[in-house]
């Protein structure tokens, strides 16, 4: 193998595919970056078996040679030196070679690193999977969705289930689902499909974190192609493969309550600065505030910790409608909530003290915040 | 005490005196910010008891008012809390009172914070200095003098005095050291002062660190106190106190060599980069490279971890005078030299593989920097 390539093309490539590259792993190949010479450019890979991550840099683009293949072939070098190795080169281009077995050259100016690099061979496959059935969603969007619904997923392994994003697709629709049994985060959007198949799958929370940082906010399309065990996401250089989560998702939409005794709509910038500062002063581990109608126009927000003090505020509303309440809830949920919501004015429709309540932008229900309250009352 | 204060500027002073309070002590009371409000203005006071950081905000200043005190009085407030607290008001004006008892009321808009104070009486006195014998230094430079040194000094406690930076004050001239057994770094530079007396101290490496934080970058004058056990840093809002450390820092004079067999004239920055590269592969937990002079203008850097692989790059130099070397190195003490280090050239002069080596700046003898080397080979 013996190419040269543009330093900040290939740095690029490495920190996309360094995020799949596990640190600690029973296969110590997995903590090397798999690089692989062919006619048509250079692909990078790195996985740590649960998410794999495929960079292609080809030959040129747009006109600009970025990569000059003199002999193709295949390598694995330590992610971790590897990618310092590059941000540190000198010049703006690099050789990279294989000598002497798996002995890796990369020579840049008049620096020369000599890597002991490892068989690709023993490198394993990534997923084969048949591009037939496929779905599009912008880059955008597809960043929104998994904004708007992963931070509610589960960070505890008791129902592994829950550590996932519920993604139901069908009848043109996508419905993302997360919750971790104490709040669920909803939202829908139109998909484009060539098929009528549905599905209902789980994906892990940390897959999606770890797609959404290497996306850009482009409105290219992303195309994703499910199967039983994997999702494949794919954009114009980059295969992103996910292992699914194994288990059926808990039906959620009997949570989600269609009635509600109290309505109010508030300005979500004054309310959740309102929740922020009440936060400071939140009771325990679970940073409880209390919410309270005062009439028809305002709302007190509170909080308190014995030993340390109180703060009590007054928060007035576009409108209250219903009977009166007082409830407690975590601080931390709410402003989650908030900070995913769209839009300057949001509903928040409760059901008495001991109900799941829910929060919407207030003209908008493609998207909705579910909180369960705690018990002070 | 009642007062009304601009919020900005009483977020200002909480983030420089909360730098001096512990997070953990055994005299709880030091977890508390001091608040002071007086018919001259507010003081604030944080303490570790190793370090006192004490900040003046006026009545007014160029004519805009910033402090209304209403009445006088002083009260001590948790740290934590209060300065999180300052950050989310939600007006640019806060008024703070003490009722009933210790209790603080904290009001901006419509937000209503009550704390649990402590009684100020209980606060610790600062140390009381005179302040006849002073010494000055513009801020910058201070700052300067700090930077160059502080890195240098030891992170162990086996010699509780190399964990601080000896400052000796004579003849109009400050001379700051400090080392860590393997390397030493110095800088001297003029200094006013109104007294013939003569210095000769140890300040704590993170009392320096912390003073530096809070400096601006002005040529503002810093005038500094120093008194048997504690220096005293004062600044036209701040008084910054340290303790000093106890103990004689030992002669580093005779550690430095006065002649040399080969002398090395070199891009500053070249250099350093060719040593961040080998840095990458630099064996061990003393991170070693290794340089060798090529002929009479190369010099060789190279390093090497027998399981990863190896780097070796020859860098092109000014000159080089007198004899051949091979000579091995931490290269972590030589980034840090090079980068406390100001000019485009460095000289480095050996006196052979086995003994401590200099750098300076070319033409720049107000500094120098030492390393011993390693032995390898």
């Amino acid at each position: 193998m013996k190419f040269i390539i543009q330093r900040d093309r290939l740095l690029e490539s490495v920190q996309d595919v360094i995020k799949a590259v596990a640190s600690r792993t029973t296969m110590p190949i997995l903590t090397g970056i798999k690089i692989t010479a062919s006619s048509t450019g250079v692909t990078l890979t790195g996985s740590d078996s649960d998410i794999s991550i495929e960079s292609f840099i080809p030959l040129e683009e747009d006109g600009n040679e970025i990569v000059d293949v003199q002999k193709p072939g295949s390598i694995v070098l330590q992610a971790r030196f590897f990618n310092e190795i590059v941000k540190k080169l000198p010049l703006a281009d690099v050789e990279i070679s294989v000598e002497n077995g798996f002995q890796t050259m990369i020579r840049s100016g008049k620096a020369e690193f000599s890597l002991n690099g490892l068989d690709a061979e023993e490198y394993p496959n990534l997923p084969k999977i048949e591009e037939e059935n496929i779905i599009s969603l912008p880059t955008d969007l597809l960043k929104t969705l998994i904004r708007q619904t992963v931070f509610a997923v589960s960070t505890s392994e008791t129902r592994p289930v829950l550590t996932g994003v519920n993604w139901k697709i069908g009848n043109g629709e996508i419905i993302c689902t997360a919750t971790d049994s104490h709040r669920l985060a909803l939202r829908k959007a139109k998909v484009q499909s060539n098929t009528q198949q549905s599905y209902n799958v789980v994906i892990p929370g940390k897959s999606l974190t770890e797609l959404s940082k290497i996306l850009d906010d482009s409105q290219d399309p992303v195309i994703i192609v499910i199967t039983d065990n994997q999702v494949l996401f794919k954009t114009k250089h980059l295969l992103f493969f996910s292992r699914l989560l194994e288990g059926n998702y808990p039906d959620t939409s009997r949570l989600i309550p269609s009635e509600s005794k109290t309505d109010v709509i508030v300005n979500t910038k004054d309310f959740l600065q309102s929740i922020g500062r009440a936060s400071l002063l939140g009771e325990g581990k679970n940073n409880i505030v209390k919410l309270s109608t005062v009439g028809t126009s305002n709302i007190e927000i509170s909080s308190n910790i014995p030993e340390i003090g109180k703060v009590v505020e007054e928060v007035q509303t576009e409108t209250i409608e219903g009977e009166e309440l007082k409830i407690s809830f975590n601080a931390k949920f709410m402003m989650d909530a908030l900070k995913a919501l769209e839009g300057t004015e949001i509903k928040v429709s409760f059901t008495g003290a001991m109900r799941p309540f829910l929060i919407q932008a207030q003209h908008d229900d493609s998207m909705l915040q579910l909180i369960l309250p705690v018990r002070t009352y």
